[in-house]
């Protein structure tokens, strides 16, 4: 019977899932890893691969794609572009795989849009052709579905939610460079950054924070009543929603599904956000709705399992 | 042979477009009408058409597909929405084509996505998978070409380019009823605005205008030295520039195709918007052409038919 392995591509493991062909879960594997550019490290990911399937019965020859998702572009043709975060190469490791899988597609997809194309196929976008993934995490990522099919782009920039401009005035710059980019504010970090912001500049205690992207703190600083927690939170909603109504300007999606760790306050959030996007949306697309994601932090694995599947 | 009818539908007439399979545009004909919502002047329109294909040799049952664009959203099933300019019943007009020729199959389209599809047929987007058309007449319009596919958008907003928002503090009301849209900048009429707030500021003597959308007379200006229509088409490709920067981030095209009225004047400003995309987008995508649309105020025409052809 037909299955499938999407492998999340980090910079010090690999993360891979069996799939059946429908969509379910089978098992998990994780493989730690050097940079990704040798024989050797390409043997111990495929040695883990193989022992994920036969510990579930399934047969190399079952096997028929393997989707891989990277943090960095893919174009529309599967390329991998420059990626800062993590030594791969690419084609090396694509050949290795494909030698040791001889019967399956291998494809190549960003990581955010990985995650949109999840929840597409199992998740919160589920029977949505027109839909917008938005990942509020470290940074901002994205993922845009359009008629069903993911928006990859040229150089494969499509879906870079996290750098569009939502504050031509900002003094600060964002890590791509420039400066008012939705990252900068509505990511877990740009919400400890406007929570710090707001605590100098009303004289408010900082809480302590468990590093630069510690948002949960910041949510419970809010629930304790903070002047300064409020007013990041209001600001991060206020920049999401100005990001999602220009997305509505372009892709007029049916459904924004939110995820990344920020989700995990989305009930905290969801009716400001919602209020701050009718009012700033146009008025024919102020029904879209705005749901939390469903995977978690395995939405990368299914949709790069299904970007695979596609290829079939 | 099969043969195609792409029909422009405006508020005092229709214009239509007899169209070999392979693009070649055969003939036009207008037909004036007063509301398209009763059988005589279904009946009008009819006659035209028949007019049009008979000068042409063209037998009706050669008519395998007619488009009809409109100037409002039509959804990605091809549902028209509300039509704010033109009275139009939809239903019954698509019914008494279909009735007067059985073998078409029918489509409705948004007008600057119909001509978006009509330059990727045969015009500047020729080719290209990826391309965004911008249409800067008297107000701002656009269509994207993503994977060679139209995004229409769930309610049929997407490409609503002229409402991306590109600045925030705009105190001025765009006709969406929002703040600081590009078509408040970057169409006909926002030039027009743009030069008489300049000259105001200024004290300069404004040009006689031949109307609240005469760009033509503000670029004539800015070749004779005035200060005014400088910072006029200055602001007008800042703003366009930040516009298709959020386009970049959210679709990732090729190319831009930049047509309406404005156009006329692309030589003049090509250069200072080219500098201004750049340094205003995400550096992968710095490399996106920017070209002129080349098939005019017929490209709907095109592009409706078109429409009706992948269809077949």
């Amino acid at each position: 019977m037909a299955h499938l392995i999407g492998i999340d591509v980090g910079g010090t493991s690999i993360k891979a899932g069996l799939f059946s062909g429908d969509g379910k879960l089978l098992g998990v594997k994780s493989v730690p890893t050097g940079a990704l550019d040798n024989a050797e490290e390409f043997a111990k990911v495929n040695a883990g691969l193989h022992e994920l399937i036969e510990s579930h019965n399934v047969d190399v020859a079952d096997i028929v794609g393997v989707g891989l998702d990277v943090p960095g572009p893919v174009d529309s043709l599967g390329n991998v572009g420059m990626l800062a975060n993590i030594k791969l190469d690419a084609t090396a490791f694509s050949d290795a795989i494909k030698a040791s899988f001889p019967g399956a597609r291998l494809a190549f997809i960003n990581d955010a849009n990985a995650a949109a194309l999840g929840e597409a196929w199992v998740g919160a976008g589920r029977g949505q052709t027109d839909f917008v993934m938005i990942t509020l995490g470290t940074g901002v990522g994205g993922g845009i579905i359009s008629g069903g099919r993911l928006i990859a782009g040229h150089v494969g920039a499509g879906g870079e939610i996290g750098h569009i401009t939502v504050n031509p005035g900002e003094t600060e710059h964002c890590g791509c460079g420039r400066r008012g980019c939705l990252e900068q504010y509505s990511s877990a970090s740009g919400i400890v950054r406007l929570y710090k912001q707001e605590c100098a500049r009303l004289g408010e205690e900082p809480a302590e924070l468990k590093g630069p992207s510690d948002s949960y703190t910041v949510f419970q600083r809010l629930a304790a009543g903070s002047a300064a927690a409020e007013i990041a939170i209001n600001r991060m909603c206020e920049y999401l929603a100005i990001a999602m109504s220009q997305l509505s300007a372009v892709v007029d999606p049916a459904i924004f599904v939110i995820g990344g760790g920020v989700v995990g306050s989305f009930d905290v959030f969801k009716e400001q956000l919602g209020e701050k996007y009718r009012a700033t949306t146009l008025l024919p697309t102020r029904c879209s709705m705005i749901v939390p994601a469903e995977l978690g932090n395995e939405a990368g694995m299914y949709g790069s399992a299904y970007c695979a599947m596609q290829l079939l």
